[in-house]
């Protein structure tokens, strides 16, 4: 029991919720319940007091809860919000915090009139919205995330450098997206941890393009983003490549994003706020005169979530801390011509930052 | 314009909110917004008046929403809350509808925080909790939804009928799931439409099982649900197959769940409820002794959603109306021993359902 790693994390949750001042604690965010007790089923909440810890599922995974979530008591939700008011009765609260960045309208409309319901005028539970408060505790990863997390990355490196190779000339972009998938999943993952951008030529400066059916050709700048997830964690990585011979264009712009990227890795470090792990890239990227096309964050947290805290962008203002994990993905898009981003995904440590992939890291795919 | 299947679908939306009294009506569900505006993006709402009819969504989209819906015309999201209170500002609307069964709380406390500090006391707009306002539109499908969904149900029929021969003895769930999905991309699908389930043995009686590591076996039941995604449409399909011969109890179980599927796909016509659907069936197999063996619906809807209305199980009081489309799927678990459930997709047509799916549909594999 209190070597599961959920008996950490729930002192950490209990702390926070003496911090907010809440007697009780409903996590209905799934990341959330998963990170919080270990119970992987896609439905059902989970009721945290000081004194108790109570999964409410269905009947569907009562059995899966027991087995996944030891450090809870599992209680078995019926038809009706019963369940909900006995816990609440029998727990004695006062209030109760719940998630308002995860639960809908009209689930708080039908819980706060149970309530009434139940208790009556004079009597009522407050129901008291709270945003973030798993999610700070999620960004410092624990020796059990990292090992999920490293196996999701090392998935999607194997699987980015031996599909890369394959990569020829009238290839489309959707069929080099199922490659990867493909030996993503033959490797042992879950599935992709979202889905695979493929931007060849021009397509590569364009925000929301994922894969089409354009033809690679040989010379262009091919922006490859892709994830592995493993056990519910998730990876992220980005390589830019091209067939063959490139253009001068390639060669200078690459060159600035990967410096960039390698600067930001070298400098950052615990105590900085994620705005100025940013400007650590976006400087050289500056100073180099692409300002202008580097359009996006330097990075993200990640984990359970593809994209989670801390942020790591210029208005990222929340402090970077030994332990955290996150991306640094600089990029530059010139808008008919292409982009070049290159993501890898680090630890911080105590002295900065270590870097998890180990995708190959060169832009010329081959002669 | 007037061909886009948006244009019909506003009208039935605006008919809808006069029904509930809204002179404007917000969308932020991804499915109702594909829906109604033809596109597909990840972000973005809907904002729907009797006179205009606006897609709000960021600058990654903003292209990509002028091409796909030209129904509407597109509002560039910048950060902040401003392009909402001047949408409200320039239709001049006094409430707003809003899908209380998408929105968090905290996205709700933001919009209603901003219309206060913008309009002040007394010339606020109301914010008015709704659900299923396109849901219940969404039911009867329109020729171009049948035509997507065709194609949908038609790869993972395909896929069955592929991939089924190939379960020798010995494979796991996970490797046979994984050829399904694999085989359903290669034949065009996005990927599968929910995580496939591939139940052998005694898992099949698991309603929270989706494929393990076990290996399968001669002359068990092996229960395979599983779908496609095709241009955001849904197929979902199961078959229960055995390898070689099986024992007495799956041929007799096997013949009451396909005699019960065959009762409700030749009984079911518009005008009665889902529940009188669903009861077809269930006598059947009450009848046969199984009644408490068969715990969950008859079936659901299905179109962009894998799971939509109607609904059709038990208390399902909604009336089944012609071009509805939904799955009929009994099942009988026994456990311990295994499932055994057969599941098509059919259309409500005036006189009846058709049956969509073409998979075979023999309980036993080979010999």
């Amino acid at each position: 029991m209190s070597n599961h790693p959920a008996s950490n994390r729930l002192s950490a949750i209990r702390d926070v919720m003496k911090e907010k001042k809440v007697d009780s604690l409903l996590i209905s965010s799934q990341d959330n319940r998963r990170y919080l007790s270990g119970f992987a089923g896609s439905a059902g909440y989970l009721f945290i007091t000081q004194q108790d810890a109570v999964l409410a599922t269905d009947f569907r995974y009562v059995e899966q809860a027991g087995r996944q979530a030891p450090a809870y008591r599992v209680v078995r939700i019926a038809s009706g919000l019963d369940w909900f008011t006995d816990l609440l009765a029998e727990a004695k609260v006062k209030d109760l915090g719940f998630e308002a960045d995860d639960m809908t309208v009209a689930t708080h409309q039908r819980l706060t009139q149970k309530l009434k319901e139940t208790h009556g005028a004079g009597d009522t539970v407050t129901m008291a919205p709270l945003t973030g408060v798993a999610d700070e505790i999620r960004t410092v990863k624990d020796a059990e995330e990292l090992k999920l997390l490293q196996r999701a990355i090392d998935i999607s490196d194997r699987a980015m450098d031996q599909v890369a190779p394959t990569i020829e000339p009238g290839v489309t972009e959707v069929e080099v997206a199922w490659r990867l998938e493909r030996a993503m999943r033959e490797m042992g993952a879950e599935g992709p941890s979202f889905d695979t951008i493929v931007g060849s030529g021009p397509n590569g400066a364009l925000p929301h393009h994922r894969a089409g059916e354009r033809p690679i050709q040989r010379g262009e700048p091919i922006v490859i983003d892709m994830g592995a997830k493993y056990q519910g964690y998730c990876s992220d990585l980005t390589r830019t490549i091209t067939i063959g011979s490139h253009d001068d264009t390639f060669r200078k712009v690459y060159d600035i994003v990967l410096g960039a990227q390698l600067t930001a890795m070298s400098l950052v470090k615990p105590g900085i706020p994620g705005a100025e792990a940013d400007g650590y890239a976006r400087k050289v990227i500056e100073e180099a005169g692409y300002g202008e096309n580097f359009g996006h964050s330097l990075g993200h947290g990640v984990g359970l979530a593809i994209h989670e805290y801390p942020g790591v962008g210029p208005t990222s203002q929340g402090i970077l801390k030994e332990g955290m994990v996150f991306t640094i993905e600089p990029g530059i898009y010139l808008s008919g011509w292409g982009g070049v981003r290159i993501e890898d995904v680090v630890l911080l440590g105590k002295n900065g930052a270590k870097t998890l992939s180990k995708a190959k890291k060169s832009g010329k795919l081959k002669a």
